[in-house]
């Protein structure tokens, strides 16, 4: 979202290279805070019971009615792996034990770090939420792969299917530069 | 820092739990807008030269005329190598090439998230900038203990030195939850 207005005084921003900086902030000529705006971490994980993995089919705008594995926005004061069970509970209604960290992704076209983890789900009680019209465990000849919601969880798919049989799930670091 | 005005309309915002959320954040009453908030990156490096890693001696504060390694916040629409690499140019006017990732600090009492790379200094024509009063390298015997800026900068030290004889650095996620 676009900054108009100081959050400090209320006085109309300008955007400009403050002295001393090299790229363009929000600055307020008034009472001179310089708003700095930094990426957002989403925090995931994919889910695994047996052979099968968790997914869910968005109820909410982006992606309605496509899937996806849980994830969203890392709040403050919250661990990477507290946020990712979080959106889990909150997104499939689902408990989750963390196994390790999966694959960082760096989506600079829309400033966002995307922080996904392996997980073992607790029990089978899960089920649909606000924000997904169904959940369901899924094996990997079922996976939907033409009505996945977003192409980073789609690429996180694809490399866990290929890492699976190997047995080894190396931390990697991926980059998305273009939607 | 407190948020008191709307950045999207100027008017005064209302801090409390909107309709269907869980936790409270600034709102605006007039526009409608929930500003959220969410934890910020800072992206660093400890830049290796034979037996002997990267050290800067803070110009600015926090913890100015103290010794830390090359990190700050990741920018928006840069990736967290990137971020390292640049920070690293920036406070210490040293280029390194990344090796892998080494650790993940969740900071929950500052929701900051510290991603730390191990990295090779290209050369040696480092040297104090507007950030660093002073850069050095130093070996592990000469580490200055004491005088290290940051506590998560610390215990990425000690970890460090204590994986080195082995040489496996393996990626972990660490919590600290007080200063």
């Amino acid at each position: 979202m676009t900054m108009k207005f100081c959050s400090n005084c209320g006085s109309p921003v300008d955007y400009h290279t403050p002295d001393g900086d090299d790229r363009p902030r929000y600055v307020c000529d008034a009472c001179k805070t310089i708003h700095y705006e930094n990426p957002k971490m989403v925090v995931g994980c994919i889910a695994e019971w047996e052979d099968k993995i968790l997914l869910c089919r968005r109820a909410i705008e982006p992606g309605m009615g496509k899937w996806t594995i849980p994830a969203g926005y890392l709040e403050n004061a919250e661990t990477v792996s507290d946020g990712a069970m979080r959106e889990t509970l909150e997104e499939a209604n689902a408990r989750v034990k963390i196994i390790s960290p999966y694959t960082l992704y760096n989506l600079t076209f829309i400033s966002q770090i995307y922080f996904i983890f392996r997980a073992r789900l607790m029990d089978i009680d899960f089920g649909p939420t606000e924000e997904s019209s169904e959940v369901k465990l899924l094996a990997e000849m079922d996976i939907p792969w033409d009505e996945i919601a977003f192409d980073v969880i789609r690429q996180t798919l694809v490399s866990y299917f290929k890492d699976r049989p190997g047995g080894v799930f190396d931390f990697r670091i991926v980059d998305i530069t273009q939607r």
